[in-house]
């Protein structure tokens, strides 16, 4: 029989043994855990980052997933520590700090508690390290089996903190997105989504430009030639910019929070 | 009981969420599945690093095991998807782009399919992520238990992509190599086996130079003093260019493709 | 039934397979282990970071566990290849060259074997990889069963290689420890433990200074501004410098063994 899985996804990099410790502290509590990463390398710190990153990836976890994730900047401050189960039935271990923000616009909370109860967290908490010290434990225990409200006091899901998300701006013919996050490859991810640019387009040709540059709107990577730009619908399902075996974003100076204007081409 | 070891091998990197998603798409289709990484820092959509990387690894893969190996320039273009299934056993889904040839030629195809069937794949494929939306489900559909014959049609293992791979260059007492590919060490791997150097050798001592410079041949690193530079067998059985405790590619300029030389020493 | 937790923990980084193929030959040797990963990014060749990070992911290891360790510059030399068993139950497999000294410092050695007998290894030993060939193995055999004495002989514990650790220098009032390592954040970790501190304060303030800059000694991050300069006791029971939200070791040109001084500050 298989172990619940549980996925890690923390800003913690992989070049200390501070992923390795959550591995051990969850693996000591509840050896039969499925751990798998789902990454630890967001951007450190950097909770829009998170909260898309995460967002991507959670129509694809497991059924009965677990999910520890910690992008903490407050650690040490009095944010709370929360345990949310969503209507999809996942159940994220976080800071409550609006990482979860984008999660629950997909999948709304069906319930969440405050991790308010000690006896849960590991003997010796330090002010630093609540990955370990909180929330791998609590991870951990769920998989166990132990039950939401048995691991802290019930909360409005309306209290959670919200995160501030940048919103499109519409105007005539045009919206005006933002550069959410860039990936690996330099390829640049916007806040323009499938169904909007759909709304703009209008049958016509759609037009896709950031910072005085054109990206030429197209279906895939190999609709254009190698070292030239493109804008398509990436596999999240909203607008990305890139450039064919190249980095975009190092390329064209593109960083988060940056402009992209999205409008229909007029008629040739 | 333990599952069916399904490696993973990609040029994902490590700062998104893709490799965290393909595990996902596995664990939820296949929650018995032994998951592991095998390397998802294969230079980005290098397929000569790549089939180095994943031949290098082929003789210790686990019994029975499934790679998913994904490095795939030509994503969303016609380039076939298939699983190859070695005389040794093992399996892997993969594009068709020469991927496999080092792993066919130590180990070649006993059958192929091509995926061609689209109810094996995610519901909505992308036009960029074929990682997700094709060879992850159908890894994980292998490991359940489908058969080759249920995933695709048939395919003639003589119709798959080769890999241009250099050839050595032999003439009267010298071989030509290339270096093949660059280690997170800046050792230099190169073309050159273990068996090409036995022939040169006959007996006597081996030079080896390359862009001018000579890489002492010895057995093993400790041979040398901090700092300079050797060349050995590797762990691969291929010839090695090394700084001890130092980058040699970074150090001398060495970059995949350069030419590296090999001659018997005259007797002294 | 879950399988005996095994950690990998290796300078070999993430960009070659050299970590996948660990894996593989020991899920070869017994598919039944459960792998994880402490981590592959100690900094290469560098043993006091390795015996530091491995000494702050001891006291969380799952119980049971066996860490095949592996940081190694001698490999090819004569250095002995060990297990030893600690007082706690875990097992280390390893090098013999100090990386477990901080380990054993907490928890004393059990008992010792070399790994003397050829038979536990793979067979065609290469002169460059005994991870693969030596640690991976012998770590799967010892989590299928294999006893301690029927994988070497016996060692007396006092044999097993030392490695020297800077000694914090007392003086009147003050205290010169050494930076032990850096982390993934440009965090700064040093010699100086929780115990010394509390010794020094007698109650008073402490002051924190490393090379001529002072470092403001508070319980957590959030007790400064943004960009701000603190010393605090980290997760790990030290004292560690850091810049809250920026890199202090780049910023403040800080390297491992450079000097940090403690004294109890004058009574305003």
């Amino acid at each position: 029989m298989s172990g619940t899985p549980i996925g890690l996804f923390t800003d913690y990099g992989q070049r200390d043994v501070y992923v390795g410790v959550l591995r051990s502290v969850i693996l000591d509590i509840w050896p039969r855990a499925t751990l798998f990463d789902l990454t630890h390398d967001v951007p450190p710190q950097n909770l829009l980052s998170g909260a898309w990153l995460l967002a991507s990836a959670h129509h694809f976890l497991p059924k009965r997933c677990i999910v520890c994730a910690v992008v903490d900047p407050g650690v040490g401050t009095e944010r709370r520590a929360v345990v949310v189960e969503t209507a999809a039935g996942y159940r994220f271990v976080a800071p409550d700090n609006g990482l979860l923000e984008l999660v629950l616009r997909q999948d709304p909370a069906a319930r969440a508690v405050e991790l308010d109860r000690d006896r849960w967290f590991l003997p010796k908490r330090s002010a630093t390290f609540d990955g370990r010290d909180v929330f791998a434990p609590v991870a951990a225990q769920l998989a166990r089996g132990v039950r939401l409200d048995a691991l802290g006091s019930e909360l409005d899901a309306g209290q959670l903190q919200r995160l501030q998300i940048p919103e499109n701006e519409r105007e005539d013919g045009r919206v005006r997105g933002r550069v959410l996050h860039i990936d690996h490859f330099g390829n640049v991810i916007s806040t323009l989504g499938a169904g909007e640019l759909a709304a703009r387009t209008g049958g016509g040709v759609l037009r896709v430009r950031c910072a005085d540059v054109e990206y030429p709107f197209v279906k895939t990577f190999a609709d254009v030639s190698p070292g030239d730009r493109l804008s398509y619908i990436g596999s999240a399902g909203v607008l990305e910019l890139a450039v064919r075996e190249g980095n975009c974003a190092a390329r064209d100076g593109i960083e988060q929070g940056d402009v992209i204007d999205l409008c229909a081409a007029p008629s040739p």
